[in-house]
């Protein structure tokens, strides 16, 4: 079993999949699986998955098999899923509007208890009943409610300013959906990078020498 | 240089974060920015950054540092950003909504052509003055405008038929919202993944394990 710090990246980027995944295996009934079957059905070695799970001590015995259940409450465990950290969202334009209506935070180990616009317009409106307030009021309710991450969906030009705010408030985590670099400020900050456009011209790429070849 | 299959997918994903990054540069005013500086601001190493412009066959001069403008329209050419791909979108729910509100196509590559959606309350609407149409009309859209390219901003359970009908279309790229797992089936199409609740699940570990610290 490995600490947190030696796993690496790529593992840590499966871990969701492996959760979702057995999410949809218990909701179709299924109660235990190979790891053989696992691989099959996700696309992986078998010995690519128990090395990810050997990382946090291995789950189920040699030749027996997973049961789906408990190991879909490990990975919820490992995740963090289980305790809830209260979330702001920043910016209530067309994606922060989206990202607040689509997402089930409390599946995933967030609250969302804030949106914050720096356009007084959409003063009072509220999203999934929580009203949304200006950039005014973020001081106020951070110190009263101290959430410690804030989804970021606002332009790249107000970035900076805000998450210098955030950070002396204690807000410390980022879910990120601008392109401002928080890290190369801030390297202690915990930051997950939602770039759309760069997956979008990473496809334009794929396609690109597709034609080619 | 190498050719397209050999290079990797780690370089090929940092190819968006440089062309953002001299747009940047080159809107602040920047003419001219050595490999060291690029680096610094970047948070690679200059070796790094020649070793992924190696790939490409290499841009600028030892010592004298690249052109920013050059490199800029470069990079443009590589990711395929010039010529235009005619794209889909299926699903107009909040998200779908948002990707079509939000996103600058036309920078990146694609012209958004046609909006379908299964729930017909919403056919007749428009969206950048594009009508969304319902899932019957696919076929024969499909047939007169050849789009290459899908968004799927629609629900998993409704995606493999989806899928399936779109590849009969010759569509055979997907930006990929759902977590619908288009490889399994057809491993020969350029599939770019956005899951959304993976990297907020990711996140929630790195908060956890801050915290463990």
């Amino acid at each position: 079993m490995k600490t947190a710090n030696e796993i690496s990246a790529s593992v840590i980027g499966r871990l969701p999949r492996y959760y979702r995944f057995l999410c949809e295996l218990q909701n179709t009934g299924t109660v235990r699986i190979s790891s053989n079957e696992l691989s099959k059905r996700m696309g992986l070695t078998a010995s690519q998955i128990r090395q990810d799970f050997n990382c946090f001590g291995g789950f189920g015995q040699q030749g027996y098999g997973y049961n789906v259940e408990q190991l879909k409450n490990e990975m919820a465990r490992i995740l963090g899923l289980n305790t809830p950290k209260k979330a702001i969202l920043i910016g209530a334009g067309n994606l922060g509007r989206a990202v607040a209506a689509q997402m089930r935070f409390e599946e995933m180990g967030f609250q969302l208890i804030g949106i914050f616009d720096s356009d007084t317009a959409f003063c009072g409106m509220k999203i999934k009943g929580i009203p949304i307030l200006t950039d005014n009021d973020l001081t106020p309710f951070c110190s009263v409610h101290r959430p410690e991450m804030a989804i970021l969906c606002l332009p790249q030009a107000q970035a900076p300013a805000i998450v210098d705010e955030l950070i002396l408030l204690g807000v410390d985590s980022f879910w990120n959906f601008s392109h401002y670099d928080i890290h190369t400020k801030y390297p202690g900050a915990n930051v997950e990078n939602v770039h759309m456009s760069d997956s979008l011209m990473t496809l334009s790429y794929k396609i690109k020498n597709t034609e080619i070849r």
